[in-house]
């Protein structure tokens, strides 16, 4: 029973298992996740040797219709595994899947997280959210229980209103829906917008949620290399002709991964541009408080038009109370608000209700600015210890919470994450971000989350070791 | 320029208008939920007659491609809308529409809302919430502002785990992830188990929702008719046949909208039949704490292998405080959680933790056990004021909330349900839950909202208008 007794028409036994594991799976008798029959159940059954399930299975695996567990067998593969697996590219490994990357800064413990995309809770304003959360406990029955409105909290949309207003953004209270979160207003909008198969621009390097979450719309992902100022323009130009893409996702201040800033002329090239081909773009604001001057935004420019503006509230208050919205063009809030309904029903009303109280609490402003003052000293002191490293960021960003830097001489990213993590660091290997795989030597610093020392001595060692 | 003057080769220019548009709407140019251009303008652009615009527009209204809004001109329709109108079938008005009924309950105003599928805020727990928002006010920082563990709550998890146990389904806290809502549970789960086009079954009559969700997901929903013991088990086989579905959405016990209750035998010969086709069922179970005597759970005869058990907390404690849980197959749980990751990033932390204080609060035993008296006791005044008007329950519910009443001689519920609108009283008629639309004479009554005697004058004046 061992490979060579089975080699005589082993190629044809071969097939036939794989054939009805295939087949198993088509007709839904082995749903994704299911385990398939163990190796020497399935040889009994097929009556062919063991070392012939193996070899199917392997072959099955490596088309990645299922995939193996070690120690624990072959399961179906989920309908998500597959296309994040063959999207990201041949040089994937976990420590670049964006999957891994959220769910090490999320996971709790001992750990030490450079590489995470958010303050620590130390840096948020605890004693107004006490202080919020406390008068909340006094106020009146039905928003303690009832669900609210379907656009949302009518006051916290007119503040949001005002406050878009300020920075030139034409946002009418009843054009504004409130959400879950960011995340998921650009969620929303996407089951709005695009259909299966749909070309969407994004930034090359840019948040590497983008890329799941349009894969999760099964999107066409189209990248456009970044610049200092923004997007590549010619290369943007391209794109829509070749990809004939129907939206873009971009943040255009305190850009993620790499802290860039759109310049008022990129921003009137892109609009023209997208004008002309139709397309519609995301504007992911979620970092705004934190700038200092208020740089170029699409919205104020296109006067949300084609032009969707995004926030929340996680960056800058507390991540724990999930708030988000939507500014958009006033035909498209019914249809959204349906699909809100019909995807989450009604969006949070006392995590609305908490934000209002911490929007409208007189601390609000001057907890920004401190904010913003501390994070502009953490910059300041991550760069020098990382330049102390010969680690150099690839644009001095005027606010926020992020360094993207190079690695001295072509080190590999991904490396020196995992061995960073062996000291219990979590690092974002530049790759995390980038759709063409090309930002290998790049690692994003969230320079609220560099204070300690021990980060820096273990990136020297791991230099040292993979350099 | 009228329409005589045009009536030579009109036909021609009709279809050259209405082919101009449909280019400019398949290459993008107009975008859904875009402003057509004015008839005036088209007209003179095109070089023909007003009329022949008008003509053209009104054409592609009528095949849906666009929608007209009195007084405001022509917009392309949005990817829903032509789903929405066109799967709800001919007798679709204003009144049966789904989204119609969620939104008139989510509106607040001076309305009485029989037809809304939740407890009045009165009914709630407000005590012990504003003590548990004061003793969250007392928590440590990152549970006030850091984003929870990707599965959520440890705490919350183990302990879900052991009130499921309690039921017989045996979830393992690894077993379980929190979600934003049961609303959202289960669109998480749609993106996870079904592609675009699959079959899905859901019961006929169904929570309306169902609809609206699974066609946001693009799935040909599939309706089996409801018994008062669960699903027709023929019906069901022959769908099974016919349709090849991929999932089965349901209620088991205190089916939304009838009150109904799944037999032992029933659940046996559906867990047989899914079996056998390899079908995934959802076991939608957000009324659990309502029933005074446990009945039986798929999730528990299946042992969540091919069942996932889902659940929230609107019902019972707060629908302002969004949570919910979905207890799946471990194989099924780290795609479940990216997909989560991806599509919201983090469920609330600040909620769950909240939940999690109101369920260990010594008094979320006695708010059930008073809840649930009180019930029974508004079932039995509304099925007596709902008899004295010739109205009949389809079956009485051994719990919850709802009665699914047969209106007498045949009269039509929409109507109904359009004249008490005139008298602020919304109600849920019962084509909005039935894909077949066979229930046009029945209505759903919320006992716990027709405590208002208003509510039944409004009725009678219906009923002898309407009969």
């Amino acid at each position: 029973m061992d490979a060579r007794a089975d080699q005589k028409g082993g190629g044809q036994r071969i097939g036939a298992v794989m054939a009805e594991i295939r087949s198993r799976i088509a007709g839904r008798g082995l749903v994704p996740g299911a385990r398939l029959p163990s190796v020497r159940a399935f040889a009994k059954a097929m009556h062919v040797s063991a070392s012939t399930v193996v070899e199917a299975y392997e072959r099955l695996a490596a088309e990645g219709l299922i995939r193996s567990r070690p120690g624990s067998g072959f399961y179906v593969s989920t309908p998500l595994a597959p296309l994040s697996l063959s999207e990201i590219g041949p040089k994937l490994d976990r420590a670049v899947d964006p999957f891994w990357v959220s769910r090490q800064a999320l996971e709790e413990g001992d750990l030490l997280k450079p590489g995470c995309g958010w303050l620590p809770s130390s840096w948020m304003p605890e004693a107004a959210i006490r202080r919020a959360l406390r008068s909340l406990s006094r106020s009146e029955d039905r928003v303690l229980s009832d669900y609210g409105t379907p656009l949302g909290s009518p006051q916290l949309r007119q503040l949001l209103s005002r406050r878009m207003g300020e920075h030139g953004i034409p946002a009418a209270p009843d054009q504004i829906i409130l959400t879950e979160s960011g995340t998921q207003a650009i969620d929303l909008l996407c089951r709005f917008l695009i259909e299966p198969g749909d070309a969407v621009l994004v930034d090359d390097p840019c948040y590497f949620n983008f890329h799941a979450l349009l894969r999760a719309h099964r999107a066409k992902v189209v990248g456009v290399p970044m610049t200092p100022a923004g997007p590549d323009i010619e290369a943007f130009g391209n794109a829509i002709e070749e990809h004939k893409p129907r939206l873009y996702i971009t943040n255009s201040a305190i850009h993620n991964p790499t802290g860039a800033t759109l310049s008022p002329v990129a921003a009137h090239r892109l609009l023209k541009l997208a004008d002309r081909a139709g397309l519609t773009i995301i504007e992911d604001d979620i970092f705004a408080d934190l700038e200092h001057e208020p740089a170029p935004r699409l919205a104020a420019f296109d006067g949300l038009d084609r032009v969707v503006h995004i926030g929340s509230f996680s960056k800058t208050l507390s991540a724990s109370v999930r708030c988000g919205f939507i500014a958009a063009r006033p035909e498209w809030i019914e249809g959204l608000v349906d699909l809100k309904i019909a995807t989450s029903f009604a969006a949070g009303r006392l995590s609305s209700e908490l934000v209002l109280l911490l929007l409208t609490d007189g601390s609000y402003r001057k907890h920004l600015e401190e904010l913003r003052v501390r994070l502009s000293r953490a910059m300041d002191a991550t760069t020098g210890r990382l330049a102390a490293l010969g680690i150099t960021p690839w644009l001095q960003p005027r606010a926020g919470l992020f360094l993207w830097c190079r690695l001295p001489n072509g080190i590999e990213a991904a490396e020196v994450a995992r061995a960073c993590l062996a000291d219990n660091i979590v690092l974002a290997p530049g790759n995390a971000f980038s759709l063409s795989q090309s930002a290998g030597s790049f690692l994003r610093f969230n320079v609220a989350q560099s204070e300690d020392a021990r980060i820096f001595r273990s990136l020297e060692r791991a230099l040292s070791r993979c350099g």
